[in-house]
């Protein structure tokens, strides 16, 4: 396989670690790249960051879901950009270079799957593999025009991956059609009856979290789906705010963080990149007292969530309030919008929820996507409810 | 807190963790102790193996699970030894002396969580957690006389903790009475109704596989449990034989363990007892076919028992074909013992289903289990049923 010419900077730097893909198999003749935080044996996995892969050196085996793909026929092209450690949402990466937004270059790509989604935006392969533990594979999938999914929390192995919160993290992965991100669900997910899904409900909260230009732009591939699916109700989601959700998933997840991470922080003391820096120190210093408020609330808002899902309940709301931040927005200003964001993608954070994001609607040229969001393992499902939405709004890709 | 005399040499050698818990909450008085696998401040996890504590040092941050006991008012009495790397089932640990197993000292503890099952057998601690990937909870409680369950998979936060097959990992725990084992998943599980259980059914190839002498020795609490519950049903679990459950596990479990531990093994080159070099060396040569095969079996499996237990229905059986094997048993014999008992293990670890077992029988003195096992997320549910048999056949602890 000839070399792909990288015209967005989503790959790493250096030789490409190139894998063919068995001869025959369901995604045969389909490439994919994988995020530097998945295992390719015999490739140092950086996660992002120099020292990381200095004081871990080459992996000795391929993670699993990775070679799930190669035994189904796909030839992997690649190791794409991760922000360090996937500890961020703009996809920003000052040791390698942040990834171009192939849909709005004077934009942030978004991350932390930020090289993911721009190579598969950009249709330098045809699938990547991201992960997601607080909007990593949504947020770029949303902000880079493609379609996205993150699945039920445990779904997918993530075994051969570097984990930032265990019981936060998905595998997730970016397609340019709904169709070819239901395909590779079909060799990734657990097996299972795909009872079909609805009605679709809209989150109230979400929608007035987004800006009014986000809310329009989605209006019409809103009214779209309304005629093919009929008319969809609101819900009240969170009475105590997107804000709080935020505030519990951060706590909960920054403790994970640490206890993850902090061992390797401490001891090899990397340097880091702005924003990242922060988070570790934060992190570190979390109080217990709020990681426990929220492990609570995690745990009653799971069941809340599983409680109205469970009849099949799919809701719908914009994946982003805002489309992606200009290059140019200062820190201050980006973490406004980091806060904003993950009050909405906290839902399926907290809950383990699986959630697609279609690239529905533009706001001044930037892409911004809906978002559907089932019960926990009604990811088949769920995939084929985005291939008719795709089809429904003329976005089949 | 006096420091307990360690009588059967339960803890890790050395200072012991011990850690306050909150002043009150729901566990306050209980002490536990936890495998030394999990994360403590400040001191180095050396996961059963010298090699790996000293690579690694001293952990930065306590694992979420064992911070919800501190937090829970319950008192840590110390860390408690492992099988190396997590990779066994007899509970041998050449390094720091292989555990005494209070309730029949001429034989093995069971593993990997030996430790914790001596210390709660012992009476050292009121609790003790410990990590299950194919049995490593249940058989040392099997074979020590305690409560113990291996949860949902996914249900317990990982969180730094280290793993062996992240897809296959859980956080399970051991007690002394059914109650206390239920008081702990109040705390460590998620929440949610707990609609009660039923019916009971035998899984057939289960009761065959065991020796006879301990389906025996399980037969008159079998009778009290139908006295209480109604007679049990027998279902034929798996057609393809209980060999064939074994070989897909350890297929698809070897590819993980490699994926996740593969790079620490070629780079630290750490020395191993008997039996774990092997393990980790046909870890490393594990054919992908296979493992892809196992990989796929594991998602059929998982499906078929949704489905069966879908309604409500526990399965029951011996958790262990055998007692403990004797301390002088050759090393052939010990691989048959482990390959017969994985074959039944791998019921609930290809499925990531909950399973209790319940101290309820003899053979020739040393105790054997009586499992019961539910289908995903029902742990709360499995618990109370678990106190009810308890109740039953005497067994209340």
């Amino acid at each position: 396989m000839p070399e792909v010419a990288d015209s967005v900077g989503a790959f790493m730097p250096g030789p490409r670690a190139v894998r063919a893909g068995a001869a025959d198999g369901p995604l045969a003749g389909l490439t994919f790249a994988v995020k530097d935080l998945f295992d390719v044996a015999g490739v140092v996995t950086t996660y992002g960051n120099p020292d990381w892969g200095r004081s871990h050196g080459a992996a000795a085996a391929t993670a699993p879901a990775v070679l799930a793909l190669l035994q189904a026929g796909a030839t992997l092209a690649g190791k794409t950009k991760t922000v360090e450690l996937a500890y961020g949402l703009t996809g920003e990466n000052v040791w390698y270079g942040t990834p171009i937004n192939p849909a709005a270059p004077d934009r942030f790509p978004g991350g932390s799957s930020c090289g993911s989604a721009a190579a598969v935006s950009a249709g330098l392969v045809d699938v990547a593999l991201g992960s997601d533990t607080g909007g990593s594979v949504r947020i770029p999938a949303s902000y880079c025009g493609t379609f996205g999914i993150r699945p039920t929390w445990g779904a997918v192995s993530l075994a051969g991956a570097c984990g930032l919160g265990p019981s936060f993290d998905t595998c997730g992965w970016f397609a340019r059609s709904a169709a070819v991100l239901e395909q590779v669900g079909q060799v990734l997910l657990p097996s299972g009856e795909a009872t079909p899904l609805g009605p679709l409900v809209k989150v109230k909260e979400a929608w007035i979290n987004a800006e009014p230009t986000t809310a329009r732009a989605l209006a019409p591939a809103l009214a779209a789906i309304e005629r093919r699916f009929g008319p969809t109700l609101s819900v009240d989601l969170a009475p105590e705010g997107l804000n709080a959700l935020y505030e519990h998933f951060r706590c909960a997840q920054a403790e994970e963080a640490w206890a993850t991470l902090g061992r390797w922080v401490e001891q090899a003391k990397p340097e880091f990149g702005p924003g990242v820096k922060e988070r570790f120190a934060a992190a570190k210093a979390m109080d217990p007292a709020k990681a426990a408020a929220g492990r609570a609330f995690r745990r009653l808002f799971a069941e809340r969530m599983r409680a109205l899902l469970a009849g099949g309940t799919v809701l719908i709301y914009p994946t982003s309030p805002t489309a992606a931040p200009r290059l140019d927005l200062s820190l201050d200003a980006q973490n406004a919008v980091r806060e904003r964001t993950m009050g909405v993608t906290a839902i399926a954070g907290l809950a383990g929820l699986p959630e697609i994001t279609l690239p529905l609607g533009r706001v001044e040229g930037a892409p911004v996507g809906l978002s559907l969001v089932a019960g926990p393992g009604r990811d088949r499902a769920l995939l084929a409810l985005a291939t008719s939405v795709a089809a429904a709004t003329g976005s089949a890709g």
